[in-house]
């Protein structure tokens, strides 16, 4: 049996001094507690999504400076932990100094080495690419090293021997994506166990909480733990890291699987917690499983928008936040997500109607305010609205090439642009200023999708926290905090069952059951195929599932609902054009200049989904499909 | 002598059929002028900067299908190309389908083979993953295949038999990257000509236009030729391609070196252009050598910038803008090049004063209006502002905790905001929606590295096509309009001559001097230190350097500014942590809500400098240097 201490703590990203600390204070608690060794997560100095200042050469040295702080502390305790490793001598692919992402193990003030390393520390095997990480970008992989060094990569691996507690155990050392290693041609776990019979595995990590991802790890690493038949570790950071667009939360949930594959500890989420483990070795008693939270989905997200939230604000020092109510669901969503984050009297709830908001959604967006006993206040647009109309339409504008002068005219489709601006650039950016705070951006991901909002104004905010979320999930979160978290009904139910709808046109009036263009039950999915899906589908995927009738079942929506709402295949087609053309196209444009997204599901917009500029596209083999639907 | 016809055209990313198009008309020109061989750019097909796309598998089949195409249309001709190239039945190491970045050669409609690759094409070696570029996210490297198979590289690469015009030509096949290998472990030029006697080697490029990379690549290609003893030919593409956040514009200037490295054909920079070069092999008498213009910096920056521009309006189908004109330079060099590019009628100049703009300003407006005989309004902007304000300050806020009402304050900072808000989001953006057009982001790349600008205010916008560059260049591009483009004063000499300022607030009043904190003299080249230095320069070095005297010189700035603007250490470093913590803080969140920027430098904000919003930070040294500076 030997103590380990998993040191899960929130890492702050760039903030190599901030991360050194803590640790310090984890390192001393651990030695307070007899641990035999604590493990940290990776890149726990300088943090992971930290962008391109992994090209600060001052930055590196300081990151090298504190990790030497972590080493002098390892007297008395054995100290696994992750950070930037810089090689001065040596180029990276980008010219730039070498850099490795290294697993550092630290004893009596000295690092251990493995046999056949030229480096006191192991160099991660697999770098992920894909979503937000960009690690080839800025770290030197160890199959790299080993070309380079002529060197067999199993050799580069091999285990590292730590005599700790009067027994030598052999460690096979794991960082983060080592252990994810199905689609590579390298299986980092079986290098490592190659030629050497491993007592204990450590993964360090440095990993964003996805919707299901848990389950699935504890699948693939319990699978690893029995298999290689010795105690499997993984110790993951908290806090919330960024990389502009896309912010994402970090859970922790560090857990230790035994070595028959049993989950015997795991850490609180989102907490920063040292969880000492006495961790039975080969030939000791096991210790009863315990028994690990299969949370419902929407608790999940729940939690990750508050932890993400919450830690956001602190970062950027903002304590007061503003919202525009409309009386409708997504907005009363976000007013029920925030103020459950902060007190009542730091959340400033507005209500700007123009003539075209019904007084049911204005009588909505009062009771809203009264069951969450926020600010409230009310200020109304059409004034305003008005005078910029008349001012664009009675200004002459004057051609001076020829030195006539004409008028523009603003049609309807533009005046709801400008109450929405109205709304948003003028009325709350200066009420949040006033306030001093900022506002929310309360897009979902269905309307981000396709565009179905106006640049700076409701597509505007210091923040879009539900926009990695459906609009079936904006339901399901809106029914989670009324019956969960305040236990009474703070969304009134008549803001769940009216149509969604902007509003900004007589032609948008909820009283007479006109809503948005969207057809959430089925947009929804198809929306989700188009980024979410693994083989992203397009519409020639689409339009090839609808001919082969499997359009519901590879979308995973209701039943019957293509019949219900397309009665020709034209309408069909028209409709799919419609959203991919807007998807592609203006939606884009409206992305590139959105408020940065926080992340919940396995693709959110931003940096995790890349996407450039270039119009809709329509493969030769859609144009055939269509054709032949048409004919 | 063998006739090569460079294909140089204008891709459109994320169009193969489009692309396939333009391809198949520049082969039947080739074939009527009796070419031997023509040759098209790196991912002729799909284009390149297309993020994600590459992840849908019915794009790639697409670019299978166009690329059938073209190799039905090598009967009398043979047609190098590049493509992506598919192997669905393995896997890349995101778990997708593996797609290579290659380079294919067809011949009397079949392909060519490398002797020893198990594929019909040559692949790409080199990966880019700096600024722009992330190949390993979507292509698997030839150094990864040659691991999988346990190959020696070199078989990988070896040079393609071609046979053409009676004699067999051993012809190097480079991908772009290929042949700039200073940084990396491989050397494909070395690799190819290991064994082989190379009569000839061949780059196809799709490579972004940046300032001052065409001398660069004539050093790099035409010594890679004289030392090879053989004709080196590079095609590049033209057009203009974007990963959302930057657009990039694509020169072609595709060349021809002889085996003396001597340029002996150059196609037209940023013209779709079939240029037929008969080449010298060897034995054969040379060719004289051609002129290589050697533009001023400016021009090509004036070039480039007029290109970008014309390509993205019209891919976004936008054929009007609006501009804001301030009486400022930046705006008055906006204007003048937009008008340089659009008919004078489709350009709508828009003056927007409040109490604060001078006369002095409104008139400059004027006159640059005038001057280039655009549309001109003048919509003052005060009123709506006072609205503003008023509705702001007198609407009750309600308490609904505790039924008591307050007011808000509105400060002067914020009344400074609400101006710029109203013009873009209120104003320009009303005005261009009735105009059916965009309005443009006038911001220079000194504002937007420390975020002097409002969101939604004067940072906003459909491109910001001045946000690569640096104030003094701003000023170059003045006088090079007026003298080269327009060869008269349209920019009037008192925009140059008056300081910049935001006239927001009575603080900033030109007439008597009062203008912008940002003393660009020093602070253009500061910044330029933070984001574009190769190694990038942080407080610690800046404050090394100035301590050690060499600031001026470290930056290129002009001597004795330093001494001119700081009179004690303290000033000196007060000033440095104040830009420092707006670069790293509100910026970053100004950024990322940024529009396109079009990118001119080694280093655009957007895409291209990755960046996180996680605060400044100042390392252990600075603060050490610092304290010692304060003593």
């Amino acid at each position: 049996m030997i103590k380990i201490a998993l040191g899960q703590f929130e890492i702050k990203p760039g903030h190599p001094d901030l991360n050194t600390n803590r640790m310090l204070e984890m390192i001393q608690s651990a030695k307070e507690s007899k641990a035999d060794l604590i493990v940290f997560p990776e890149m726990a100095i300088p943090g992971y999504l930290i962008g391109d200042t992994w090209e600060q050469n001052a930055f590196l040295r300081d990151c090298e400076y504190y990790g030497k702080k972590i080493i002098a502390a390892s007297d008395t305790i054995a100290i696994m932990f992750g950070n930037i490793a810089v090689d001065w001598t040596k180029k990276n692919t980008d010219g730039r100094v070498r850099k490795y992402n290294a697993f550092f193990t630290a004893y009596k003030k000295n690092l251990i080495q493995s046999p056949a390393s030229p480096y006191p520390f192991i160099i991660k095997t697999l770098q992920p690419n894909y979503r937000a990480f960009d690690e080839e970008r800025h770290f030197f992989s160890l199959p790299k090293l080993a070309d380079e060094l002529k060197t067999d990569i199993a050799d580069l691996t091999s285990p590292i021997d730590l005599c700790l507690n009067e027994q030598t155990l052999r460690i096979g050392c794991l960082l983060c994506e080592d252990a994810w290693s199905d689609d590579y041609t390298f299986t980092p776990l079986a290098l490592i166990n190659k030629n050497h019979d491993v007592d204990l595995f450590i993964n360090i990590s440095n990993s964003p909480y996805t919707l299901g991802k848990n389950n699935k790890r504890n699948r693939v690493f319990s699978s690893h733990a029995k298999s290689n038949n010795a105690p499997f570790i993984y110790v993951n950071n908290i806090g919330i890291q960024n990389n502009g667009k896309t912010i994402y939360t970090f859970d922790g949930s560090s857990t230790v699987y035994d070595a028959n594959g049993k989950i015997i500890a795991m850490n609180e989420p989102y907490t920063n917690q040292l969880n000492i483990v006495g961790i039975p070795l080969e030939g000791e008693p096991s210790l009863p499983a315990i028994k690990v939270n299969e949370d419902t989905d929407i608790a999940n997200i729940y939690t990750a928008l508050r932890y993400g939230i919450k830690n956001f604000l602190q970062d950027i020092h903002m304590e007061k936040v503003v919202i525009g109510i409309s009386g409708g669901i997504d907005s009363a969503v976000a007013a029920a997500l925030y103020a459950s984050i902060l007190p009542p009297e730091n959340v400033l709830l507005v209500n700007m109607p123009s003539i075209y908001n019904s007084n049911t959604t204005k009588d909505l967006a009062q009771d809203l305010a009264k069951n969450l006993k926020c600010l409230y206040t009310i200020m109304p647009i059409q004034d305003s609205v008005d005078t910029t109309v008349n001012q664009i339409k009675t200004t002459p504008i004057q051609n001076l090439s020829n030195n006539t002068t004409f008028y523009l005219d603003v049609s309807s489709f533009v005046t709801e642009n400008i109450q929405a601006r109205d709304r948003s650039a003028r009325v709350l950016a200066g009420i949040a200023a006033s306030f001093g705070g900022g506002f929310t951006c309360n897009a979902n991901k269905s309307e981000t999708t396709v565009g179905y909002s106006t640049l700076y104004g409701d597509q505007s905010g210091f923040l879009a926290a539900l926009a990695d979320l459906w609009k079936f999930q904006i339901y399901d979160l809106a029914y989670y905090l009324n019956q969960v978290i305040y236990k009474r009904e703070v969304i009134p139910q008549e803001t769940i069952d009216i149509v969604p709808s902007a509003e900004l046109s007589s032609n948008q009036c909820v009283d007479e059951g006109k809503g948005d263009p969207i057809k959430y039950p089925y947009h929804d999915y198809l929306f989700r195929a188009f980024c979410e899906h693994w083989n992203r589908a397009t519409p020639e995927d689409i339009l090839t599932w609808y001919k082969e009738d499997l359009l519901e079942e590879k979308l995973s929506c209701e039943k019957g609902l293509i019949q219900k709402y397309f009665s020709t295949n034209k309408e069909f087609i028209d409709d799919l054009e419609r959203w991919w053309n807007l998807y592609s196209g203006i939606a884009v444009a409206k992305r590139i200049q959105a408020p940065p997204i926080l992340a919940i599901s396995r693709r959110a917009y931003g940096f995790d989904h890349r996407e450039a500029q270039n119009g809709a596209y329509y493969t030769a083999q859609y144009r055939a499909l269509k054709k032949e639907l048409l004919k």
